[in-house]
């Protein structure tokens, strides 16, 4: 596909201007021409994780959205209030193209990397709402030869950050886990991979549907926040399992602090032992891995002293690992990848369906186990 | 003093009762004989650290202390509100000896520890508000001959907790820390500990005279929370420093976030690099070591994802860097004890003092700087 090279490719734009506004648009890009090392792929399938609406939407009140324009034409704009500016200024007046990861077939590659023409591949890096991507050859993920790119398209960010849970938790010295959100197609891979792994694994979710849906697929422990009972229930999973580190997808008001707190009445049942004010000798780990809500985190510290909470990032667990593991992982999203890391979208939609706030509206609304998929 | 093993010695005792009362008292316990290994110390002076009095007063409302009796007869009784009594399970219907330090004269010894007999020692354990306590003799710290049993008071918690904050800095790869309530005893001893060692420092008080106090030592960096202008000081000391990790007195309140906060901004001004949704890669850690704020910790979770917040003891500290460790920063509190690590008290009271309700009242307020220091 020669020609490629010489035209030009759609791909989703996010400016923040200094007047506080938010401008989506989609801008014609040249198309790359790959480097030796590198490939082409023209992205057939590319999600939409809560990851990437910081990016593309920010902090922008959505019911100030107006559009202007058509189609591929279409600019959307919308408000941003003063106070959140500060946390923009890094990126203010400059148009930043926007996803994290994306599939799509390779269609022109350079002399170093032919053997991957024709293949599909599942790729990370930002910049995959777009119709074209030239990556390193060497980061490409190439599925197997019954995946389609709508397959592929999840292969990175769900089932990395999934399986970097499972793997912190080794790391760290905990033998069991607990997920919030874990009802999410992210909580669902977990659901799987710990079942296959031999791995306890306490999920919270928000209702009951969710509990229904978890049961479904195998969990054995899963509770209800809306439940009267969801303090005693979450420590009775925990002492079951003897989880003592959580991820969580919310972030905001008292759950992360509730975890600790029945991490350390069931450390303190399970010791049995002689009172300290200090709590339990049993150290207790949180991390917050997303902010569906982004109110502030409250914790009563009711806990004792051996406790942390903290980030997680795919990012920096890829970077504590190593090349060489993480390759094993991406090895077995690949081999999994119609199974255990099998996604569900909600809906597809074209690059240009983006701009329209109603289904911008629709996309922030971070409604777990939603999710869209732009197939450009 | 063959003679004490065979008498009685007053020790304070502090009892909850199922029912919701806190009970202080003297007991007049057995004067125990050492063992071999032991020695038998003659308790003359013994602080009252914030980190005694949950064990002494807990969650008592004071305002309701009554006393019964006078003298060494006297008992004192409080009651305690039903929501906390389940933190008090563990502890419910025993009579509890407090105390964590203090200092005397060894008495009596056991065959192997005769050569301490007639030192003054530093001792460590819990049980110290008492005439005598027995200890093992390798655990008994003794001090240079001018030093006397009130100078060796509080060898232990404050001092090497602080020394502790500087050794966890560098362990975990910080260059520079912060300190919070940082004009109390322990953040002075920090201070001239950061002086000597030529570790940048970061104080945080709460009002001007402690913002003098500081100065008056020397210390370089103190910012105001009382202050208009505290964040910014609070970035611009951080910003200077490179401070990276911080040690929390406080806990409750937005304080241990708005730490996180400006070492973000910090880190991303000293970055000046392209926006990142997750804010600066630089690593950002604040360990709560003192709840002088008891209500909950609130986080706006505006510092990115490379953060941690956790709980820091002493006790944890020194298992993690071992006893030949331990040894050498004892050693440094008793060489440097009337410099680096005097200790300062607003009063010396009798065990007996300790049961009147006004006294405890004054004790239990945890003011900056107000300590107090028992003389069996």
């Amino acid at each position: 596909m020669a020609d490629g090279n010489q035209g030009l490719g759609l791909q989703l734009r996010s400016l923040v201007k200094a007047g506080g506004e938010l401008e989506l648009s989609l801008a014609k890009a040249p198309i790359p021409k790959p480097a030796a090392d590198e490939i082409l792929v023209r992205i057939e399938a590319t999600p939409i994780n809560p990851s990437d609406l910081g990016l593309l939407i920010g902090a922008a009140d959505l019911s100030t959205a107006k559009v202007a324009g058509s189609g591929d034409e279409a600019v959307v704009t919308a408000k941003i209030a003063p106070q959140f500016m500060r946390a923009m200024a890094a990126r203010v007046d400059q148009s930043m193209p926007v996803g994290n990861e994306g599939a799509g077939v390779v269609v022109d590659a350079g002399a170093d990397a032919q053997g991957l023409m024709g293949k599909t591949v599942a790729i990370l890096g930002g910049a995959m709402y777009a119709q074209y991507r030239a990556v390193k050859a060497a980061d490409a993920l190439v599925v197997h030869d019954d995946a389609t790119p709508k397959d592929a398209a999840s292969c990175f960010v769900n089932p990395l950050t999934a399986l970097g849970m499972v793997g912190t938790m080794r790391m760290e010295g905990h033998t069991a886990l607990a997920h919030t959100a874990a009802a999410s197609n992210l909580g669902q891979m977990l659901v799987k991979i710990c079942l296959k792994d031999g791995v306890e694994l306490v999920n919270i979710v928000r209702n009951p549907p969710q509990v229904a849906l978890l049961r479904g697929i195998g969990a054995k422990h899963v509770v209800d926040t809306s439940a009267p009972s969801f303090m005693e229930d979450l420590i009775a999973a925990l002492s079951a399992t003897g989880a003592t580190i959580a991820f969580d997808a919310i972030g905001g008001g008292k759950l992360a602090g509730q975890i600790l707190t029945a991490m350390e009445v069931a450390a303190v049942q399970k010791g049995g032992g002689a009172f300290s004010r200090y709590g339990s000798t049993t150290y207790k780990q949180v991390y917050i891995y997303g902010g569906l809500d982004t109110g502030p985190t409250e914790l009563n510290r009711a806990f004792g002293m051996q406790w942390g909470l903290g980030g997680f990032l795919l990012t920096y667990f890829i970077q504590k690992v190593g090349p060489a593991e993480a390759a094993k992982l991406r090895q077995r999203v690949a081999d999994e990848l119609k199974t255990t890391f099998a996604s569900h979208y909600t809906a597809e939609i074209g690059l240009a369906e983006v701009l329209r706030p109603e289904k911008l509206i629709a996309i922030n609304k971070k409604s777990t186990g939603e999710k869209y998929l732009i197939t450009p």
